[in-house]
């Protein structure tokens, strides 16, 4: 994620006018050699290769997490207490509780603080909360949601280690759920509001895999599939599955969202179209719109090219860095805070709570 | 659906090769000046109004029962104590036990039986069960089916009556659990195996309606939403959801399946495709590959027209009249039998019991 | 085609309120055999080997021509001189020049008469046409339409004989042009209005094939493909396309307008559906709808199912013969008429002249 | 356009190993203030307002023209003589005698060179290419190929100035003929092989609009449609169009190609994907496959995201700039160069030429 992190830097004050110019002082990884290389690649003026060196000097106002899972709530403590503003990559913590204490930290701290659900700035999606803000959908019945990959079907891939972390369960928290599920939680939370109650169901398919950092062949800890139903506080009902093991989708988040006077659905695979259907629209012509969102006035669009040319997934972090460069000025917080961030491992704690103990949970949000 | 059966009765004979040639020798409904018309439209040789009448004539073999669900048990059992064959549509019975009654009746009878679960029928699907059967998904990870419509939205459609007994949950005993689901358990019990256990939830939306029957607002007793998670024999998980308020689909029954060497998904509003992702094609030509299901090699579809031409929704009923009529010659039951049919009550029964208490239960054949 | 015009003759009734009963009094066909198990099938009362003794008969109104395109000329006109109505498959002639006898024919005769593009009945196009005569899409200034197969392009496929005469030159008047570009082109007249002028070319990939009468190899005659460029009356410009050789496509009929205010597409191959684009949508919100044509208030479909159930291709040839008796009653005659049809031969005819001149031509209506 | 070649400038070194680092030395425009606006954006070291300046310049190396059509050949021709390398916007030349002058003038100057037709570096049509050259297509029978936009359908919109320059028939040197089809030509050539004649249509759809210029509503010399058949040298028919008054389409850009053993499309309103169908497939299963065109094993997508995760627009001109300087060290030029350039405009010239004349057209190379 360090790439599209940099990326973002880079490009956000070249596309949007912002009140402030991001300087990349410093990279920091634990090896020396990669981080010098990818500081020469990206234009970091400096290299750490510990991050508590980081976190002290004096010359660097923001930290931003990319690193694995369980490195998160360390990390983004001391750099808050440090003074730092915070941005990190999502899962926020490996477990509410660990959200919880970051919470705590950076708002005590005071220091604007933000977690890297980047779909939240998908044009398509964008677009898709100021309809339901607008009051367009009505009452809604049903949202649904998958996030669908296959690229751990093979019992020959090990876990662990630095390309396989998210394999690790020491290290990520969680399989799918902490991994993918989050995204399909952050985003339902967003469009759809609170979620009250959940029945989950996980599994691991493939039980056992050498890891790479003892050489043998271990227990896996992950859940490989996570499905969940729950009802939200408005009164919608949903269905949500996450799995790395559904053959021939390569990262397919969809959304799907149903009310009373219209619908809309949507997934990353084609992440410039956005499906609407209005039931306003003259009975014999009612379809599904398939709408191209690369018109000026969609939204971040016309920063970008002409109508008809697309984006790609680079730019949601781009659009979400830019969006917090501008909230410095503004004082508007830019979503989604560490608070947000909280909200979804209430969640996922729910949902794997609930695949434990094979009954409903209700979502405890503090 | 007495239009969908009469007419699979008279065109199967004319598109595929039959050993016997059935006669419609009865049309019974209560309503005498009804039943004159559709004989008259139709062609039938005489009409009745009491199916007791029908039952006891000596020159009807072949019972077809096309009335509501309260009806269902009451006239498969008289028919097949008088000794005749018994077609039924869906669901057998409004509960499982009425469906065993019925089943030990044809069973007792010795009788041929059969089930109008006409999705079984659908081209795209034959073959899909024909490639899963070959092998060709390797081990079977994830299956999903939605039923999603939208027509009972409006808070002013009344409940009950003729036009309506479908939201009166006396006749229908449930609402989308029997209506829409049962398709879904039918058609992924016929392709994926038994269904073990289910966590499941209904909801209500609209509380009251006024009764046709009565003229009177009143309490809705159908589920007109329900969604259910379950394991299959097989270990594969599944995420099941039948809704009437789901805005912009009209009939949207959906079947996808993800195997460790393939994947297939199809959907009914365009029954005539199937798409089918293949692992074993070239890794940078790997696609989902959608086929037009209008071969002369794909099932049935060598007695209709020239490649690239679609059949519609009424040929899935002709196609299991072929069938059936074919069984009484080979011997072997047409499916889906009343045995068949008992097996999704018994899932149906399970998933309101699990929304009713909030637990998971297991799903008794016995 | 004798399939589908017989089986519109015993559906249309069934479905449609009509003011006449179809009564099958005989088929022909040449062979004895055939045409006895072909009545058997379909319930025609009798057969006959020669169609001029169907003509001499008293007790038969109509005659309806699904034979070779080198016998419609002579049947047709016998059949109006002997005061029979009459329908023909298309083309209507091989070239203008047999249409043009075939309509002064039956007009003399003044029988009503219609020739079978069938594609006039598919509701999504009868919606269409509906929608440009309501003036929804103001100025039209592009048109395009593809008629795209695949199943000529083995050098192994002999010509000629009962099965392959649409590839015998002498029997079919010419190759893609008559057979595929004259569905194009009676389509974009309907829709369109007037061709003008046309600039076309015509290709033969395979030039020998064994023929089926005399077993040897011999030249073929037919285009293989077809394309033109035209204009319109009304000022817009088209592009036309049709052949056997495109791999891929097996009846890929497409017809696309656009206008000032909107645009709609359609194929063959999803009939069902309509694609629409409608400018008055809100600017943000535009986008292609995917209407499936399947509801009460859509042509010809209230008689159907009910929605998001879709017909298949032979539903087009019921809905055309209800409307021919329909129009019996009403006086007011279905099209399209012999008249129309020779509209289409004109074209059709400049096509072959334009290719084979290398140069524009006027499209010569009579 | 600048914008595409300044982020392909600074993104190609980030994503690709290169060989040369480029330096953006100096940005020239007429408008200083633009000039040092636009360079303290993307970051150049100074600024120009006089093209001759900046060709003087002995730090310069390399020669960028993103200027309108009529500036083409004085900056190329004056930069080549000055030793630099040239890249160029499309079109080459406003004609092709304008394009052979700046062939001739790299050519002699020796020195790398390269027109902007950034489509050849799509990924998906790269991909097709190379399956091209394997010969998995077979003969090739059909190509066909659109470019539709709908911006230019208000009457109210004006012609000329900087904003509208393309729509000035003196700047733009043609319409649609020279912005749009000269895509479609350039890749119809990369992928199919030389045309050798053709035969053309344009039309001019509102015949007058202000003159940003002049203030006065003055005649529209460019065509807003241009259609044309034509003939390939490996005897392949096809059918191209591109207008900007197709409503409802953005850029749609689309290119389809039947082969015997295999057929292709694509379109750049989903840029990455490929619809591929082979003939070699099972019979049964055969299907178009929709390939998401971002795995690993997809030419350029290794260097950017994990499968499934698209890239935009930008991306083909940062691949296209990396290669250029690839060439550099391979002595390999990199495609398309000037000569391939002025191959589109000797296309263009006789599509204009017959569009006008009314006849066949043959394509001279030189």
């Amino acid at each position: 994620m360090g790439r599209t992190h940099s990326n973002a830097f880079l490009q956000a004050p070249r596309f949007f006018q912002l009140p402030y110019q991001p300087v990349l002082r410093a990279v920091c990884t634990r090896n020396g050699q990669t981080a010098a290389q990818f500081a020469g690649n990206w234009g970091y003026e400096s290299t750490e290769t510990d991050w508590r060196k980081l976190v002290e000097r004096d010359d660097i106002d923001l930290i931003d997490i990319a690193s694995p899972n369980d490195t998160h709530a360390e990390i983004a403590k001391a750099a808050a207490q440090a003074g730092k503003m915070v941005l990190c990559e999502k899962p926020l913590g490996r477990t509410a509780a660990e959200a919880r204490d970051m919470v705590k930290a950076v708002e005590s701290a005071g220091k604007p603080n933000m977690v890297w659900y980047n779909y939240r700035r998908v044009p398509a999606l964008v677009l898709l909360r100021l309809l339901l803000n607008e009051g367009r959908f009505g009452r809604i019945f049903h949202y649904r949601s998958q996030f669908l990959q296959d690229w751990t079907i093979s019992q020959d891939l090990p876990q662990g280690g630095t390309a396989l972390w998210r394999l690790d369960v020491k290290v990520a928290g969680s399989g799918v759920t902490g991994d993918l599920l989050a995204h399909n939680i952050d985003m339902a939370q967003w469009l759809n509001g609170p979620i009250l109650e959940v029945s989950a169901m996980t599994e691991t398919f493939i039980k056992e895999r050498k890891h790479n950092l003892t050489g043998k062949v271990e227990p896996v800890g992950i859940d490989d599939a996570s499905l969940f139903m729950c009802r939200f506080q408005n009164g919608s009902l949903a269905c949500f599955e996450a799995t790395r093991y559904a053959r021939g989708h390569k990262a397919l988040f969809t959304v799907e969202i149903n009310g009373e006077e219209a619908s809309a659905s949507w997934d990353l695979h084609d992440l410039h179209r956005l499906s609407y259907f209005d039931h306003h629209d003259e009975g014999r012509l009612r379809g599904w719109r398939s709408i191209h969102i690369t018109d000026s006035d969609h939204p971040y669009m016309k920063n970008w090219w002409v109508p008809g040319l697309q984006i790609g997934y680079e730019h949601t972090f781009i659009h979400q860095f830019a969006d917090f460069v501008r909230s410095l000025e503004s004082g508007q917080a830019a979503s989604p805070t560490f608070r947000d961030g909280l909200a979804t491992d209430c969640v996922t704690d729910a949902v794997l709570r609930s695949a434990k103990n094979r009954q409903w949970e209700k979502v405890s949000v503090d």
